[in-house]
């Protein structure tokens, strides 16, 4: 007996809709790529997505097509998430971070059928276009003021192509498992891969991080996604929840340095922020310095990475609240949250700290275990460490063009490990391909991080796993001291004594003016690991002592 | 193309699921319909549930089968809500305060097989049992100590009932969109109609009430239902909302008065209590006079029928805010959210408390217009009047067992007559069926009713069209003086004079001891305009100038 309620199927066409019929004087602000400030509302938004919607067909784009974007956060990138997953047809957005055969490889991939992308991009796709095979048609999201000279063939201007297109037009009705978006993911070798959500899948994430036990959005609520449009699902599904609730967007192109993101803050009253914590250190850095606290902000999400203990202090100072939220591409991207449980209020300061630094507790939509190789799920206990898996309606089922069946037994494995609480707090220990592998004793990467971070001097902090000629990997710890502080690898080594295992001493400290971070806050360690990938084969290094005298400290250092 | 997400059916089955994987600890209290208060988790709930969910199918109930209750609030109403739910049966839940003819005409029109009754209900059953042709099987919610003796064939005590399952039964996985549960409502006219939900619609609606913009539950809430299970979705869909996001949950059972209600707030912390206000009245008044506050309780949600501007007022005194939503059993219930908009904030506080008493703004999931009688959307300028109706998938498609056509182009009638202001605040002006008809011209009975209960000395009032032979209706007032106050039909009429148009004016003013509220909250007009039917129709009355002299006034008010 089926039940008698209306059957609509849920597609993201019906966001806008909503928010244009409800919230159609709410504003989205935008910093342009060009640097000034654009400035309409839901009602606008709505009716310049329909005109796209109607110029994408026109131009032959049909249901499944795929569309890409190569640009920032601004109201055009949202206009094009919108009309092209609105006619059915696949919004690709391409991380223009990603190295310039990795694009090429991904648009080929996913036979991009048109490329819209910001100005700053333009020197980049000249580069690309011979090698963009399936791509007939770039799109600069520009005016006809803003076009520039330039050698790439069929180039159209955004606001002509948009012109082309009636207000008039409807939304297409079709079958909400449709694919909507793609977003390729770097994985540990080997070329990215394709994510491929459904509306379905993207319409049940929103709902749930609207939800008050996840990023509790309300139509009062002015948000400002600085996490790009090219990551997992539009800024973290936040294009998304906006129209869905009402709230006033604030997408501040690609300038988000702490005195670009602290004026937009003040100018338009924002809330809520979202992040990766690199921006968030920037931020919190400059609004000390200016020493006229956080405004209207309330509070932020912040994912990617685990936010440092003081850079939640720093901002709680500040009355911001931190919500750490744990996710990935393949989780679209929601899968827990560390908002506070009913045992949150009876803690200690310092374990409520440490509950906002783990990854937080599963949602509703979200089930996790943690599972030992056979898929077994482990004691929670806050100290078993195994396999990260999870499964639900906006988990990924398999990679977009790859027949491989990806999971196993219904679960999908993250790739991380982790340990859970008695509470349900998960505390991610490491990325599986992150850990050292010493010995057949497995060390953490993070937790060596970590402890490294708190010793005075050092600044960033990373460890890997490099080959030894005896004990299959042993870790190497690279420092960015911190400016003017005297370090040097003995005052690590004495720091870390007796806070950690014998056998977890790094071999050697290597130190380094910086280090380089991924789009998603996260440290390159595939590139640390390749450029240091011989450090202990050299027979003096490979034939020292478990915990060598370094010698690269102090030339690095000084 | 189809996304690559995992597929999974919305199912009530992964509440539960859910609870007892993450919130296995967090507790379920019940004050029983003995009187005892009854303590488990949702780790015990769902045990005890599959056990149920065993025992159902071992006695030979099947996907589709309509499985009924007459019950309060308690832990066992919710393990037979989750546990018939779960197999892919269809919970009927009873209102019991229908009159005992309309409880047969139901109990035979679901054709029930069985049906779970509270002990206090045993009279009742026995009195309707030879005429329920469907049940096969009675169950009397209780341990075997506490069966009474009964004349009731085929009685089972559902202890021993639930004994006989087995807890490792496993949830059946089966398609979203089969029926989970039937609730009948009443009309105007003719026979209760049955609205039956699926579980996608309920799992919907649950996200979204769980949203910030909507009831906003958090893990750290413990919420209080007084709206009983056997309204619109079990208690609003609080009994779903509560393992989804893992909040403790207190059942009152059947005691509701200030004193018990207060009495589990302050010994349960609750945070959240959910009901109509007349349940808030009698709180208030309770904690008015007991001087200590409200203690835990952050906020409430009120439904059914608007609450006065006083009872906020009074409640936000002692620190509580007041969420009113409005809905009914064919939304699911929940239909917009009086949450505050971006505009709230620069209102005056007169302005604000309007919003809260007005039926607030839509939500997403839920398109709202206020049509005429074509179905064109009227404008949004707060006065244009017209029929409510609502779309969406977990609105009504069709009531149970009815062929005729419900919906008119996609969209139910909900039967309220409404105004939209320009910011999409809803505000009902009449349930069509009561909206006074007088010589062509519509009067509101509720703006009636509002200002007269302004009046000092009226504490309720109610309004009904009466047929007139010259007017086709004329409003009557029906007014409860409050006690100890002098109150006459003259004073009423001194206040509203001004106040309201000339032809506004009631005919007639008639003081009553009491009116009688339906199981919603909502003052039974029915059987008012039943009573008063000949009132305008004796000679006497019927010739009376448009504004007569009442004299049923004095006589009564005494």
């Amino acid at each position: 007996m089926k039940g008698l309620m209306q059957n609509q199927p849920l597609l993201l066409s019906s966001l806008l809709k909503h928010a244009e019929r409800f919230h159609s004087r709410t504003e989205i602000v935008s910093r342009t790529v060009e640097g000034s400030i654009h400035r309409y509302t839901y009602g606008d938004a709505a009716r310049r997505t329909r005109r796209l919607a109607d110029a994408l067909t026109r131009h032959g784009i049909l249901q499944g097509d795929r569309v890409a974007t190569l640009a920032w956060n601004t109201f055009r990138h949202f206009e094009i998430e919108h009309g092209v997953t609105g006619i059915g047809a696949v919004w690709h957005a391409i991380n223009p971070r990603l190295i310039p055969d990795q694009i090429s490889y991904i648009a080929n991939h996913a036979e991009d059928k048109i490329l819209f992308f910001d100005s700053s991009f333009l020197p980049l796709v000249e580069k690309l276009a011979a090698g963009l095979s399936s791509v007939k048609m770039f799109v600069l999201m520009a005016d006809r003021a803003g076009m520039p000279r330039t050698t790439l063939p069929n180039l159209l201007c955004y606001e002509e192509f948009v012109d082309l297109g009636k207000e008039e037009f409807e939304w297409p009705v079709f079958d909400e498992l449709s694919a909507s978006s793609l977003f390729y993911t770097s994985g540990t070798t080997g070329n990215p891969k394709g994510v491929l959500y459904s509306h379905r899948s993207d319409i049940l994430h929103c709902l749930c991080i609207c939800g008050a036990y996840a990023m509790g959005i309300a139509p009062r609520d002015t948000l400002l996604p600085m996490t790009p449009m090219f990551h997992a699902n539009g800024a973290w599904g936040l294009t998304h929840a906006a129209p869905m609730v009402g709230a006033k967007m604030v997408l501040p192109g690609p300038k988000m340095d702490g005195a670009a993101i602290a004026e937009l803050i003040d100018r338009e009253g924002v809330t809520m922020a979202a992040g990766v914590p690199t921006l968030y250190s920037n931020l919190l850095q400059y609004l000390e310095s200016r020493g006229t606290g956080a405004g209207t902000l309330e509070r932020i999400i912040v994912a990617g990475s685990a936010p440092a203990p003081s850079l939640i202090e720093g901002l709680e100072r500040l009355g911001v609240s931190v919500n750490h939220l744990w996710g990935m591409t393949e989780t679209s991207p929601c899968g827990t949250s560390s908002q506070p449980s009913r045992r949150t209020a009876s803690l200690s300061p310092q374990d409520r700290l440490r509950r906002k630094t783990s990854q937080g507790q599963p949602i509703y939509g979200v089930d996790i275990k943690i599972a030992d190789e056979r898929g077994s799920e482990m004691p929670r206990d806050g100290k078993s460490s195994g396999r990260l898996m999870v499964r639900g309606p906006w988990i990924i089922s398999g990679y977009y063009g790859e027949d491989k069946p990806l999971l196993e037994d219904g679960w999908f494995n993250t790739g991380d490990l982790a340990v859970m609480d008695d509470d349900n707090y998960i505390q991610l220990t490491d990325r599986a391909k992150d850990v050292v592998k010493s010995g057949g004793e497995w060390i953490s990467s993070i937790d060596l991080e970590n402890l490294a971070k708190g010793c005075p001097g050092v600044t960033e902090a990373a460890v890997i796993g490099v080959p030894h000629p005896k004990w299959e990997e042993r870790p190497l710890l690279i420092v960015v001291p911190t400016s003017g502080a005297t370090v040097t690898a003995q005052s690590i080594r004495a720091y870390l004594d007796n806070k950690i295992a014998k056998w977890w001493m790094p071999d050697d400290i290597v130190f380094v003016d910086a280090l380089s971070y991924g789009a998603t806050g996260k440290i390159q360690k595939m590139e640390l690991r390749q450029r240091f990938s011989g450090h202990y084969s050299a027979p003096a290094r490979g034939d020292s002592a478990r915990v060598p005298q370094g010698t690269s400290a102090q030339s690095n250092a000084s």
